[in-house]
């Protein structure tokens, strides 16, 4: 479909990433949620230059999941039930963490939340700006995609493909037209479903067959791979392992508790966003699991709470008890800094050691 | 190690499914749990006598994790804080769940709490009865096995297993002997971790090596199978599958829920056992998922409570909202009976199709 040579896809808010994963013989794809249409095009433009010529996709939030967020206005005492407000201010006054100095305050609230809440208008214009560039590939990260961006896709000759927990959002999105889905099995790192990939991957495979199914969550090496392709997959959806590269976006803080982090401190909670999200384990998820503490509002509102309330606040002291990352039960084998290309080597390796194995446990 | 032809285990509380998967060239392992030492005898006495000299073993909860339920008396006023059990009786009330005719319910309730509370002698003297039997394997449920029960084993020719949801726990296993371990993730039926199988398998598997691995979580197909292969496994444990066979100890209603379910009835909750158990959903577990529900009582109170309070009186007159069951997310892929043969033969089909699938994209 892509004309790449190993079916390993890789998900990477980090321009670097999705070009040293291209250039290593698989597909990066863009994360451009929370992204300025100005930054969008910088971001393109950049991998356009660096990439080789090689194949590359985005990975959107599609207009329909914007609409809630942008009608949204910033005022956080209108927005949030004082009890939030009070639980997320004093958790941080009482571990110390520095209040915003006030003048910064309300502008750094107010970018972030430009970030966040955009208009349906806005995102089809960053997915013009995006078919612009020689794009090859559009994930639709939640939900399907809509009919009218299929059509739009398909006639510059771009693969469209949407994530699914479940059959029947596998099922929808073939219905919508989409060209292959990615199923996610609840390991992985963001937002996901309850069912495992060991038990998922090959139930949407069956759903959809024909269609391609790429494997995600739980894939960080190249037994991983392998355990995919055997369970019916046409290749990974990977996003986790390359926080660990030099390559990524994560602050040293952040990468150095990973590399310390066991699988299970990749918790899934809805204190960060409102939905269900495997995250880093941080004072701020395990305050939420605490008796007494407030059920987490729905999204988007816990989302821009954290944000607005929370992150700021933490990352500009770098606060390390509260840092976190949406991340996969793979943490627990991160422990320590690579290249992507070594990564993607390594995965490759791996997968031909173990399809051998295989075969010789037959002979 | 067995001799045996294909490396299935098979989990099962039925003695017909212990035999039949043994004579299908797996090994059948029985679990004893619950069992009088006169039962264990008869149902030992019944493969051995069925099996045509094949190999089987027991799966035991060894004497240290019996010691706690051995202490405690019955009494439900005492035991329980008036809270929980207002809790459990209203909920069957409010349901139209008769309550147990008082002649019967003492007695009822006093056998199965003897059933539930042995004393360390009492389960020494089963693992004597079980040994005395041409077993070839012990397998332990809940923690390392004593090294003198490993020495003793031994001594016979009998090896020894435990079940391990973390890499600390596998490792404690080898160094009190036993012969290998089974790597239990999250998908499993019945008392679980939170690490998935992708994510656990491999990372047991290195933290053991050379020591062999079996994959249990997940597995109830021969993809399944495959992937645990890949995985570095050297064969796969399964409980869940044999649920849906003709020759397992589920009733027919139960059969029927599980028939009906999605992978994601199968919740992870610590209202039937006081552990997180993976068990099908149903009105009882729901009931304490809600709001303003009482924190599940530590184990084995929970389980007591549920067990003579909840399972006797749903039980008895079969009501079909609170039947449940400890099972797998593979339920959501377990929609007609079958034979334990045929699920066997069916398992190691796709396993030689899934090999093959694997060995083409390679070529």
């Amino acid at each position: 479909m892509f004309g790449i040579d190993v079916p390993i896809f890789a998900f990477s808010h980090c321009r670097d990433v999705v070009v040293e994963v291209s250039k290593a013989g698989g597909m990066g794809v863009l994360g451009m949620a929370r992204m300025s249409p100005e930054r969008l095009r910088r971001e393109l433009a950049w991998i356009d230059s660096h990439i080789e010529g090689k194949p590359y996709g985005i990975d959107v939030l599609m207009p329909t999941t914007y609409q809630e967020a942008g009608d949204l206005k910033f005022d956080p005492d209108r927005l949030f039930p004082k009890e939030h407000l009070d639980f997320v201010r004093g958790l941080l006054d009482d571990a110390g963490v520095p209040p915003l100095p006030s003048a910064d305050a309300d502008a750094i609230v107010r970018e972030l939340l430009s970030e966040l809440s955009f208009t349906p208008a806005e995102s089809a214009r960053m997915l013009e700006i995006a078919m612009e560039h020689p794009i090859k590939l559009i994930v639709n990260a939640l939900g399907s995609p809509p009919k009218a961006l299929v059509d739009a896709a398909h006639a510059k000759g771009i693969k469209v493909a949407a994530l699914a927990g479940r059959p029947k959002h596998a099922l929808r999105h073939k219905e919508n037209g989409c060209d292959f889905v990615i199923a996610v099995g609840t390991e992985a790192g963001g937002h996901t479903g309850s069912v495992t990939s060991m038990v998922l991957w090959p139930r949407i495979v069956d759903a959809v067959a024909p269609m391609p199914v790429l494997g995600a969550g739980g894939v960080g090496r190249g037994r991983q791979m392998a355990a995919a392709l055997a369970l019916g997959c046409e290749g990974v959806w990977c996003g986790s392992i390359w926080l660990k590269t030099i390559q990524s976006e994560v602050i040293p803080e952040i990468k150095a508790r990973m590399f310390a982090a066991d699988s299970d401190d990749a918790v899934l909670t809805r204190s960060v966003t409102g939905k269900p999200c495997r995250t880093l384990r941080c004072a701020f998820t395990d305050a939420y699991e605490k008796p007494g503490a407030p059920e987490p509002l729905p999204a988007p509102l816990q989302n821009i709470l954290w944000w607005s309330e929370g992150r700021v606040r933490v990352e500009r002291v770098r606060a390390p008890d509260f840092l976190t990352y949406p991340v996969g039960q793979i943490v627990g084998d991160m422990t320590q800094q690579s290249t992507v290309k070594d990564v993607v080597y390594e995965m490759m390796d791996e997968l031909v050691e173990a399809q051998q194995r295989l075969s010789a446990m037959f002979e």
